[in-house]
């Protein structure tokens, strides 16, 4: 008997976790299809992708494009729609089984609370929905019976490394360290929006680049890990290890630690969300001990690097803490991005938000996007106030 | 429910594993109990863990310690028996649940064999046993549905690395690369017992300690993964690792690398052997990263550690060529531990036997036992003819 494709929905399908999300579908024409991209801006990339992929359908966030993607599509059996909400609901599709959930920020809470609803399992790739509504998103997972499974690349690996049977003792999660692991505060200063986006070891979207500079990437990955994995704060250890090739590690109640290692790719993570529990050969992802011979491991700089102890902080307040911190967070790289606040701006303007906003103990799904609101309107005038 | 303890037989306890296993199982008195402990000739020892531990039965290999077993003993409710047969019978009495071959050699062969007929869940420390008759003691395992849990470092974490669903693409079996690891060919020459005796993260025993500085141990190694893990030869990589913190390695068919890392320590593997699937606390087990900070690999100089070459060519050849490496091996170790030929003689007292020695491509276990005495006599005279 042949076996089902699995029908998959790529939320953010122009960007750089969705591209190589269709490469791996590409190279599994016989077990995997494409069902509905999704893009925001990027409508000629979503046009390409469509005609490649003849999904059921395509979804454009802003609908200004929407007459450029009809134009282009019309002709084709495929629903064409535009607007957040069409993306949202989307996912809803009967026949969808997965849905990759790789736009960036705030913006994937909506869509993937939705497929949750739906019953969809969720590859996760939008670490923002868990650190913005962790809570919230794996209560509705086990009230669904839906499972996440992590595509970042650190809780990848650490989901590798996890028994059924063995409790975690403690999660390591690695860090490159970012560009600017040796600079000095002096340094870091003066630091240009074209520094901050050469990474040494990743090649990724602007924002997340900026947020691994700032390390509040890593600080993200420890909310999220703290949610995927149920553990307390104190239990996620962050390690410096500049080569990226231990992906992350688990130790377990006996001391014994188990790490996923690798080359640095995020195609291995997406690929394995897809076929999991079984794995699926991969070209090209070979690591040569002999060529990368040297690992090592150092402790982070929680002074030059601040914005991974305001995660720590923000687990320990709970509440809408983390919510708080990614909404300055996303005003904060924008605005960096535009070259109009300098780096060190960019921690400053979450520890202003962490102090200003009000804050909620036990948030409901309003009351996050309420903080949200709240926040970016918040640090817009804040950072106008400084430049005034 | 009370849970039952799980009996367990341990066969060489006065050895340094036997040892270390008797603490995993004091420290758990209402999950373990002590039902067999035998020993080859430390009579004294096995007495006293005798004493502590009250197992249910005591064997001494070598006879001529049985009357002082005898005295020591006979006044406890406890069998008390000597010879190697009767090592050989003890793993059969019926509430055994666990035996732990930990005894040195060749030796291991029959009662493992014996342990497997009587449906024993094997905790496999004697890796000669698998080195020598690998197909035979597989096959058998098979047949009875007996799990063979691998104690030895490399090969528990491996096992640890696992997954049900995905297939193994290479194994990389790490090696300390002993304390000549740096060593020149003349300088290996005149390498001396008190040298050997000394490796550099492991305090083991005197036989296998040499193996070790020969590389002898990672070839038995080699041979030991393939058969647990169901592997080809060429799919076995040795990856020197002089920090031992890496205790092995498997690579998926998508190119994720799992590892089990921790400190050099036994007692971890020996109590998963006894847990498993589960794992239990182990004090002093904690692995700090930014106190091994830097792991290193490199490739394994096979010029210079000709034994494990030749492990790989008795892989490739099959039939009795390991049990013909490992009888050559295990005079030429006791007789360089006897100060009576150089370092560099142990392999070549190996190269000698595999091309005298009489090859049997489909051997039986009575075949074992013939090339296993065969080979001890042509290497004894082998050297004693060098020597004269």
């Amino acid at each position: 008997m042949e076996e089902q494709k699995k029908q998959i929905a790529i939320l953010g399908s122009t960007g750089s976790i969705g591209t190589q999300a269709l490469e791996v579908i590409a190279a599994y024409p016989d077990k995997y299809e494409v069902y509905a991209i999704t893009a925001n801006e990027n409508v000629e990339l979503l046009i390409k992708q469509a005609l490649q992929f003849m999904p059921e359908a395509v979804v454009i966030a802003n609908a200004k494009h929407y007459d450029r993607l009809k134009e282009a599509l019309g002709h084709l059996p495929m629903k064409i729609y535009a607007g957040s909400d069409a993306l949202c609901e989307i996912v809803e599709a009967q026949p969808i089984d997965i849905v990759l959930a790789a736009m960036v920020g705030y913006a994937g809470l909506a869509p993937v609370m939705n497929a949750i609803k739906h019953k969809k399992t969720i590859a996760l790739a939008n670490k923002e929905t868990l650190v913005v509504a962790g809570e919230l998103i794996t209560a509705l997972a086990l009230e669904y019976q839906v499972p996440i499974l992590p595509v970042d690349s650190e809780h990848s690996a650490i989901f590798q490394c996890l028994e059924p049977h063995s409790d975690i003792q403690k999660i390591l999660l690695t860090a490159s360290g970012g560009p600017f692991r040796h600079h000095s505060m002096e340094e870091l200063s003066t630091v240009t929006k074209a520094q901050a986006l050469k990474h040494p070891n990743w090649t990724m979207g602007a924002k997340i680049t900026i947020d691994s500079a700032t390390m509040m990437n890593k600080g993200f990955e420890v909310i999220e890990a703290k949610w995927l994995f149920n553990v307390k704060p104190e239990q996620i250890e962050v390690l410096v290890h500049p080569q990226s090739i231990v992906h992350s590690m688990v130790e377990f109640v006996d001391g014994a630690v188990k790490a996923q290692l690798g080359i640095p790719s995020m195609k291995l993570p997406i690929q394995l969300a897809f076929s999991y529990p079984e794995r699926l050969p991969l070209a090209g992802h070979h690591l040569d001990f002999l060529k990368h011979s040297t690992l090592t491991f150092e402790a982070p700089d929680l002074h030059r690097f601040p914005c991974l102890s305001f995660a720590y902080d923000a687990l320990k307040q709970g509440g809408n803490a983390a919510c708080i911190i990614n909404a300055a967070n996303e005003i904060a790289v924008a605005t960096f991005l535009q070259d109009k606040i300098g780096f060190l701006d960019i921690p400053r303007c979450l520890e202003y938000a962490l102090s200003k906003a009000s804050f909620i103990a036990r948030p409901t799904y309003e009351d996050y996007v309420q903080t949200d609101a709240e926040v970016r309107r918040l640090i817009t005038q804040y950072i106008h106030s400084k430049q005034a």
